[in-house]
């Protein structure tokens, strides 16, 4: 199926924020790409961080002359179960795919190798659901497999069947080395992915808009650390909140835990409860979720008006909340998980602590040094700038469509 | 708009269930009722108490030779933003609706007089939204206003301008005396809504059944006293977290609090955090809602597991939650709020206190005689049985009737 609507972008829109020389660098190679034909590939057009992804990157693309389509898979919704089964596996659940599993994995990857219209010079397969296409069918264009998810310990018996379907790639792409596959270590790159300064979540706010929506949350005016995490166990929103009190024995700061809920995952829901309850009483600790109205605008804002990040998680893809919170100036301190660690220079822009009293004694340093925040500040937004806006994904991009047809 | 479609029901089913004698009624009063054209109008044929227990009593009614039509009134979504409005402020609310609304409230309920298929010889009209149908046009029908809401303080601006269309009525039904308006009293009629025996939440279930969904719900096996209650302050669910700590000093039991969460009711969100956050860490104190996975049969066998019902809201139109609990033959403690002193009978079938102290006393007095409160469950769904079931409930209506048309 092709996504044809797309929201309006212009790489012109990005001179004033972007790195002047990533923008240089686009222009340069986008003159040899012209007329270059690609088609990405993905599952779903609506919900999810890469369909989120896609209408920012595509329509940009496009914008600097490259024939970009998007095409979405067409399955049952037999099929999006078993590779939510193959997703988890792949990132260590312990579970089984049957014969009869796969094999309706492969029959929907063959039917969609027919249906979607896949005549372009290069192919960008997204994650692990359409990952079979090219396997299954013939094509003669340049091959990409772009791999959102954490691959650094996957199962091993289901990671064996499923790589058999990996061999025709030319690349592959993962958001850090960590989740290089053994078996192909020599055309895996790592590839971050990206935030777009122009979005709801990050673009500017004047003071008076970024008051409007602390004044409607009613959140005082106090030292702020802020988290913004699912409640999913990996985010130890718990050790958060062990940090948080270590720290406000010395200093009357406050807890904002910024979250979004799922209505149709009770797993979410049971350690909303649990987290809440561990919470307790202390109303220097606030959730704002999107059930009482925290969208993407007011992450916004909460992020622009805190003093601080932090990041408990101990297991994490990439953490672009961690880039989304450097963006607006804040120094964050984070466990050095995943991706984390190729966002957070230990010293530099954050701080890097797996311990919770060390996490506590990191936030206490930078709390009674507003000189450093700033500093930090600053570095950290710099560092974003030249690596995680989408600005430099475009690039990334596109040197790897060069080096595929050069 | 007609509704037409029913879940298939039978006066019969209820044989081995309801009360004989009220059977026998049934029997009897509408042999004199045969043929009688009747026509309930409401606002909406999804969703609420009323919608739901339409669905009940409109086959019911059916089945005993009365030709009962239902209506739902067709209007713009403003329109209900104005009735949401008089809705609360006929239950107290302090707020205006102004000329303006007042005006659009009236030309809805004119042009649903033309709309709606009203031809009967007894049209009841449910709720303050069709309130105005007959007033604003020409029925030779007999006339019932059916209100569902606590009208024991309106909004005094509110009811003088609302009453003013309650002057063609014959009769007013409300769920108990207290809710009798000074204007009306002398047609009013106390008349107790009801519970479905045959429905999810009521239906008998075999002792297999109920410990699947204890099991489902990892819920221990320990004396249980039980709540079922939506997040909303008027039910005190802080107060039924205090009277289970009284308790649990001396005994060992777990606090259940049954509840449902609405998506869009950001209030409710924050009054859900709260009781979350007073419950704190304290295992013994679940929390069983629809979003992990709780719906009418699962309520139904929790209190079917349960030992005691407690019941702290101290505002209460009726609160069904009572019978229903009452019905799986369990005593019940509650505070003596609008129609739960209907319902529970004190020193009969539960308690009536309003005193956390108390109700805490009550409940230990109950936790350690068994016999006492095997006696009380008896009496309980005996009262149950008499008085608030769907069949007690269709004879007062065909009571009313026949009162009209004599």
């Amino acid at each position: 199926m092709r996504v044809t609507e797309f929201p309006e972008k212009n790489l012109k829109d990005y001179i004033d924020i972007s790195d002047p020389k990533v923008l240089e660098e686009i222009e340069e190679i986008s003159k040899k790409l012209k007329g270059l034909r690609v088609v990405h590939v993905n599952a779903t057009n609506f919900g999810g961080g890469v369909a989120e992804l896609l209408y920012t990157i595509v329509p940009l693309m496009r914008s600097v002359g490259i024939d970009t389509k998007w095409e979405v898979m067409e399955a049952p919704s037999e099929f999006f179960n078993i590779t939510k089964k193959l997703h988890n596996a792949l990132q260590g659940a312990k579970l089984k795919i049957s014969d009869d599993e796969w094999e309706s994995y492969m029959k929907v990857n063959k039917e969609n190798s027919k249906k979607l219209e896949l005549d372009a010079d290069i192919i960008v397969i997204h994650d692990p659901q359409p990952a079979a296409i090219p396997y299954l069918s013939n094509i003669n264009s340049h091959l990409i497999w772009r791999c959102h998810i954490d691959l650094s310990s996957p199962n091993e018996i289901v990671w064996n069947e499923f790589s058999k379907f990996l061999k025709t790639y030319e690349k592959m792409l993962f958001h850090t080395e960590e989740y290089f596959p053994e078996d192909f270590k020599e055309i895996s790159i790592e590839f971050p992915p990206s935030i777009d300064p122009l979005s709801e979540k990050n673009f500017e706010m004047s003071k008076k808009e970024i008051l409007e929506v602390i004044k409607r949350f009613s959140i005082p005016n106090k030292p702020t650390l802020t988290v913004v995490a699912r409640f999913d166990p990996w985010k130890d929103l718990f050790s958060a909140i062990d940090v948080y009190r270590m720290v406000k024995k010395y200093s009357d700061i406050q807890l904002l835990i910024v979250s979004a809920m799922a209505n149709d995952d009770p797993e979410g829901w049971i350690f909303f409860e649990k987290v809440l309850r561990y919470a307790g009483l202390d109303d220097d600790i606030k959730f704002l979720t999107n059930l009482i109205g925290v969208g993407s605008r007011e992450v916004n804002a909460i992020q622009r008006y805190s003093t601080l990040g932090l990041h408990t998680a101990i297991k994490e893809g990439f953490g672009l909340v961690v880039s989304e919170m450097m963006w607006k100036g804040n120094p964050v301190v984070a466990r050095p998980a995943g991706g984390v660690k190729m966002q957070v220079d230990d010293g530099e822009n954050g701080f890097l602590r797996w311990d919770k009293e060390e996490l506590a004694e990191a936030v206490m340093d930078l709390l009674k040094d507003k000189e450093k925040r700033t500093v930090f500040g600053i570095k950290g937004k710099e560092k974003v700038r030249r690596n995680f806006l989408v600005t430099s994904h475009l690039l990334r991009y596109l040197k790897v469509f060069h080096e595929l047809i050069s």
